[in-house]
């Protein structure tokens, strides 16, 4: 049985674990107050060629988003996502535990339009019932969203200006950041990320790590005793080197970059494969994430020998099903992959 | 420099990542659904004698402590803790931020008197206001304290049948919990604490593991979707296999009582050391946690060689030092502190 | 200037004021435990035909529904609304300050729809990852609502039938409810309100009272330790005679329908008017409030004798206003009107 | 039978019914935007004689607290609070359950300690592991405290200097403000506590509203928005004339003091009485509160035609009981008190 199921299906990179191994019996100081996780700091606020950035480890995405959707909003504001956007619909609230709204927009392939951002926030201030209302504080985006899709650059800036002009922050989503970064079909680089956005983070629990996101807060605006705050959250850990050993080996030789490229390699041959077996595509993601319809009868065969995701009814005879490279997909799977469809 | 700073400074035990490796490339589904977190539970629940146990993996202490108090207490309840509790003294707020208050009791060595317990309670329901009032809904416990000590069985016997006449969830924090199990000066088991309290978790970060807390709900009375609310508290892995592996490899031929077992004899070893060498003990620990009463200078010319932590003044030339052994201290390490010592 | 602003632009019934200087110097115990409160609960009791009935009062709208939802409400569980409710997008976000999530539903002329709202529910259950999202816990619906609008039976007994199905409290907001009751077009009563959901208010704020919402438990399901759970919101008032002496009058020789009816009353001679000029509704309100599209030019003008609200732009040219009657319009509000329009 | 069971067992001082009544059919605007609101802000800021302070109007005094409280307080902050204090005593966990712990200081007769405070705080910073820990962000105390007992105006210097120093915010809930100020035994004017804290209020409801609290900050510092988030705590009512026309009464023509003024007279009185006829006191009050040490079957006696409140237990034959007076309280009152003592 090979598995598309998601790209968290297996360990972590075996250069992860080799040094795991390598530093386990050094006595370090727990609270991410050890010397990997400052060196790792480093490496990231270099790979953004942002001096003034402050970067956090947390554990998971959702945490992430929680610790810091909250901690960046005051009590009478919330945050703007696509209703597609993973804070509005798979983090079982997560953001509402902490007192505040989504503020939903529609989903154009699971990214926001820019338009409807400036005019959701021009009507809300437009409204003179507005201080009834949950003021916007912030907008989230995911990039690459839940569909797989990408901001061009140019969105982003668009976004990023909106947000400025009406007092907004900007918070990019980047669990699968390094599958967009390497996308084939993006012009968005990890620097353009930490220019046009005020904090984001980097997924490394979906890109090669056991656990743990980089959370980085762009120019010196981590809010006061951040730290505090995780800690609050139940989002510390003891053993913080855990996240500085695996984050210092992702960004040290372009490895994170190199086994995201990696994936969008693998996703590009899947990619071809179906449509060259003339599989109809729901969407067309040029990340790690792709969404096929699939005749329902054709989708039970397929399981017998595949694993893959369950993504929502197409019609009554069709189902749309997501395939998920990784940088632990191999050629092996592809051409394994090829016998069945 | 050899380091007593913690029982949190080295990685893992090397059986654990040893079982990291080797399933490394295994695929294996998310969020606490594969095998090795089926497979850990079963023998959690074996080794608490409790075949309608049900056990949860959480990342870390602070974490377990949120998600339980605030998914078993319900709105206008709180939780009685010492007042050194660990979730009333160092968990910056965390209960208090789901929203419950924490109802403090005096601390006898970092314990909760049964007494004052009984005392508190009846005079909450004796007192005409009390419907104004936080109702006590769950005593907290840590066994071992945040002071090394442990409860009696008698104790925790008394303890739990004022729970329950009071109708109040009795929930053990375990953080240290094999330290306190292996202890040489107790009479509780893994299966007392299984039989007499309604939740409690085992600590894996302290004990062996990377990370990882696994939380036991005694009875087949966890709360309805707890998985959905650890989700919303941003506490759930993608990665369940994290923690499903070290717990399986932790309860799989008695490991994790094996090392706790350990730490406590390498602890009788360092309390030797400082009795015979004349110290004063601030509290007489029967666990893996010594506090040492240092004179100001001595203390100084220590640190040049050894780690330990501060715990507090103790006069103005005096300060009480804690020596913490784990799964990792060796023979060497207390060898080596006989030298400065 | 005569004002259609809203129905809380004055101050109470004569009737209430007068009751409230009779009783204003009874020494009368605090917190809504004196007689007048009592009284009053019975007599809404009765009114509503439910014996086993439990009823609170409240100060306001939005704090009923803040209490009740997030006292009924489990952790997990979010409400659904019509996306126009005044819970989802007029209350500051006072139901998410609690933690939980409103699941919104399409608008229908302020009503939900009953297919919508059981395919969402259906759906919600069919989806595999239901389990990290927010679970529907309850259906919240104002009757009337937000566009003047009211459920029919038929409608209600849906709504009732799938809540019972998949375990959905249903509360309906009854701020504006004795417009509803004593609409012309209606065959829902009181009776069948308390019959068909699980808990309601009747509105006092816009009925006749100074302040004030009388919270409905249908049947003996109000939640353990209610007031406690009030307290704790801020919501209880030390001299609960002020709200007691205002519903015991309400619901004293009929008033709260009769002052319903008068105001129904005006509402239709408002509505006569308007449409006998050719004026154009942007919905058939069978209630208090009525919604008229104006050109902006007699928008203007009109404004210079008579206060109404602003309701949304309809066109570039035209805007909707809302016209508002009371228990206290009179026949010359009506007849000053006809001058201007 | 007499009753001096507390401050608020009577109605409305006539002159606020009065001005009901007499305002009861002006078409107002709602929210607190209405022109007695206005006045009654402009006559409170001259009494402070604080040109630059912003007044709100509440409902009730816990409500008050909390939405004060959690408004001004920052994520990672608890509030600092003599454990009597009502806020961590007899408000249900209205404070923590907006996210925010109540650190509580020792009782000194319902006051805290100024070395303690200082103590406490110092200590908090020197602690290593204060990060982890909840940062002290705000002092609340009240005056008169829960005990009747009251501040001087050299405390009061002293608090706020300990405030300024480690910057917190000095918050005084002023429930009974008017029997603090008017009180024969005090230093501290209503300007000092104007000028000696950042946020206070005027106690309404106990001292001759219906309802009400006037929150004041003092120089220009109310949290953004904050009638927003009143809303968002279900605070904010429609028809905010109630309060308006309430305080605008209490604060023309000196009522306010004056009525207070009364109420001390009366406990004197009562005082007077009771230490004639031997009793012993339990506190030595300066306000309207009295505590009277009582012997059991007396207390029964005196049941029978006096009301009072049951404080707490004094000895297995003595109870401590309280008797309040008001601006209600009259000379017949007291003496038909004087037949039973």
């Amino acid at each position: 049985m090979i598995s598309f199921q998601s790209d968290y299906i297996q360990g972590a990179h075996p250069k992860i674990l080799e040094n795991l191994i390598k530093t386990n019996f050094e006595a370090l100081s727990g609270y991410s107050t050890d010397k990997y996780c400052d060196s790792a700091k480093e490496k990231i606020k270099k790979s953004c060629n942002k001096s003034d950035a402050e970067v956090f480890f947390l554990v998971g995405g959702t945490q992430a988003n929680q610790v810091v959707i909250s901690t960046c909003l005051r009590n009478y504001q919330g945050v703007i996502s696509a209703v597609t956007g993973h804070i509005n619909a798979h983090e079982a609230g997560a953001v509402e535990y902490t007192g505040h709204k989504v503020l939903p927009l529609p989903n154009h392939k699971g990214k926001i339009d820019t338009n409807e951002l400036n005019d959701f926030v021009e009507t809300f201030y437009a409204d003179d019932n507005h201080e009834h209302m949950v003021f916007p504080g912030m907008v989230y985006i995911s990039h690459p969203t839940e569909y797989g899709t990408l901001y061009t650059k140019d969105e982003l800036t668009k976004i990023s200006e909106i947000c400025k002009k009406y007092d907004m922050i900007l918070f990019i989503d980047g669990a699968r950041l390094g599958y967009g970064i390497m996308s084939n079909e993006t012009d968005v680089t990890l620097e353009d990320i930490a220019k046009l956005c005020d904090v984001f983070y980097i997924g490394g629990t979906k890109v090669g790590a056991l656990c743990g996101e980089a959370v980085v807060f762009t120019h010196n605006n981590a809010p006061n005793y951040f730290m505090t705050t995780v800690k609050q959250h139940g989002a510390m850990i003891a053993k913080g080197r855990l996240l500085g050993i695996q984050f210092d080996t992702l960004f040290t030789d372009n490895l994170y970059f190199e086994i995201s490229k990696h994936a969008i390699l693998m996703a590009e041959k899947l990619k071809k494969l179906f449509k060259d077996n003339g599989y109809k595509f729901f969407i067309d993601s040029p990340t790690n994430q792709q969404f096929i319809v699939l005749e329902n009868a054709k989708m039970e065969e397929l399981k017998k020998n595949v694993q893959f995701g369950f993504w929502e009814k197409y019609d009554d005879n069709h189902t749309v099903v997501r395939f998920a490279t990784s940088w632990a997909t191999t050629e092996e799977d592809i051409n394994e992959l090829s016998k069945y469809i």
